[in-house]
């Protein structure tokens, strides 16, 4: 902390300063290119959720790769780097989150004296495309001879805490928990414990997406497993929760182990940082952030079931499968 | 034809002095709106083929409905509609057609007349996205109760003229004839003659896009035939030709066939001119379509068979199901 100084003068001079030239820019594009090849290039895991990721948005940009098509890296010049930077940067468009052994009165004080005499910039109106109704279940199947373990997930799409559907977003998190949580989940219970089916299965979820996100589950079978016995296990969980719902001492648990996670997670320097900073800048505010534990433990039964029938409905969905390629 | 000159004269005048007010330009928002919910909304085909072309393209926006999104119809503005074609519309970014009882020096001398006073104006640089290599095949799938006869199609991506591949584009409108020109094509013999499983069977293809264009299979089944079979039968027909191939006489009746259909069309006040529109606003010139018998006539069997192996690859395809939704 006795460095904070030293690092806010330097990263307040770089947003307005920055010099970019193609001897330092063109080796950074080559990192990126090297980084997609490695990644998703050669990861068939990486190249099937590429497109699922496309098939799962019909309109909006989530359905692009963040990294970005090789094609398009490729293309990138130092003038495209520049004119993104000159464009958005500016400390009324940036979030500061310092953690650690730090005063708040020495962090404004430093904050105001560095980022404060950075002139403010008008940043162009975000241009947010909306999804259009999804009326047709999507498929995507991924052969590749480099597939040892095959696999299949499911994304439905789901709504964020601030797009359409957003008051479902706290009961999606406790179903999440309900279903794909770890060792007690649901799925992991059924698929993986008593029938032996699956080597994993889970579910993941994340509510802090500027718009709409995504519901997934995953699983993958055990040698001797084939895959339409596993989805077929997997799609009959689904169809209980859904005709059955969840029961109260399920939201229960799932509450305090949600809880639970939100303490644990304050004992590390690295998350509690990144939880506010991904919060702010997906427009969330800081109150949203440290009323999280009360606004799970709100959540009721009816809740999770409307949440469960709102967003896991095929025609909203993607279904993945990874494969090894047939020796024909 | 003694019109010409008043057409002309109001068409150039419509080119630069358009007056728009959200009069004129509201209730049309409105047909458009009327136009989609018929056409799209409420035909479950129009769905399908809309959430299959999503499905087609990674990342080109052919991806997108030609008539718009309807939430995204809904916000636009005499002022949006207003900018587009200050932007757009100019004398250099315009093909004038004409066709009928004309005479060539007279339709000179009135576009010179009223075109050539209306100013040039700088368009910009259009931006072209290009696909991504394309790894996993996908499938989307519509149940709706609205589905009386149920289909079945396979869509592949496939070079038009100027795209990516363009030298096989000559080739597939000859594999497209073979394969599914009428009722001689192997796929209406094979399908709904000979094993009589569909009621109807046939291919479509044009390499008249800018980009990337696609080849396109469709089938529906005769009563009583499940879609399983239906599909195993037309997939059956894509691996014959992928691995044997076309026969020289296929290919010398296709260019027959394809060769008499320029023929015939000439006959028609209407279709030549848009022949020829369509090829000019798709960077193809009058030698191209003047051309293009002769350059039919000049595919071989070699060229068709190598651009069957470079397009019908199930990982840059789309499979799209239509069925009725089943009573549960």
């Amino acid at each position: 902390s006795d460095r904070l100084e030293i690092v806010m003068r330097y990263e307040a001079d770089r947003m307005v300063n920055l010099v970019l030239t193609d001897e330092v820019v063109l080796p950074e594009r080559d990192v990126i290119l090297e980084e997609r090849r490695s990644r998703v290039d050669n990861e068939p895991g990486s190249q099937l959720r590429e497109t699922m990721q496309a098939a799962l948005y019909l309109n909006h940009p989530y359905r692009l790769p963040v990294i970005g098509w090789e094609h398009e890296i490729r293309n990138l010049s130092t003038e495209t780097a520049l004119a993104f930077y000159k464009r958005w940067y500016a400390p009324n468009n940036a979030v500061l989150v310092v953690a650690g052994d730090v005063d708040v009165d020495e962090v404004r004080h430093l904050a105001e004296k560095y980022y404060g005499k950075v002139p403010a910039k008008a940043v162009p109106e975000r241009l947010r495309p909306a999804e259009p109704p999804q009326r047709a279940a999507r498929r995507v199947t991924l052969e590749s001879a480099q597939v040892r373990q095959p696999s299949l997930s499911i994304a439905y799409l789901a709504p964020g805490y601030n797009s359409p559907g957003g008051e479902h977003a706290y009961a999606l998190q406790i179903l999440n928990q309900i279903l794909g949580g770890g060792a007690t989940s649901r799925l992991y219970r059924s698929l993986v414990v008593e029938q032996g089916l699956a080597a994993s299965a889970g579910s993941g979820y994340s509510a802090t997406a500027f718009d709409m996100s995504s519901f997934d589950f995953y699983t993958s079978p055990r040698p001797g497993v084939d895959m339409d016995t596993l989805e077929a296990a997997l799609r009959a969980e689904l169809a209980l929760v859904i005709r059955d719902g969840v029961t109260e001492a399920e939201v229960a648990l799932a509450k305090r182990q949600l809880q639970a996670s939100s303490v644990f997670a304050r004992d590390s320097l690295g998350a509690a940082p990144n939880v506010f900073g991904r919060a702010l800048t997906a427009g969330r505010t800081v109150e949203d952030v440290e009323a999280w534990p009360d606004r799970i433990g709100t959540v009721t039964v009816e809740q999770v079931n409307a949440a469960t029938r709102t967003v896991l409905r095929d025609e909203q969905s993607v279904t993945g499968l990874l494969l090894p390629k047939p020796t024909t």
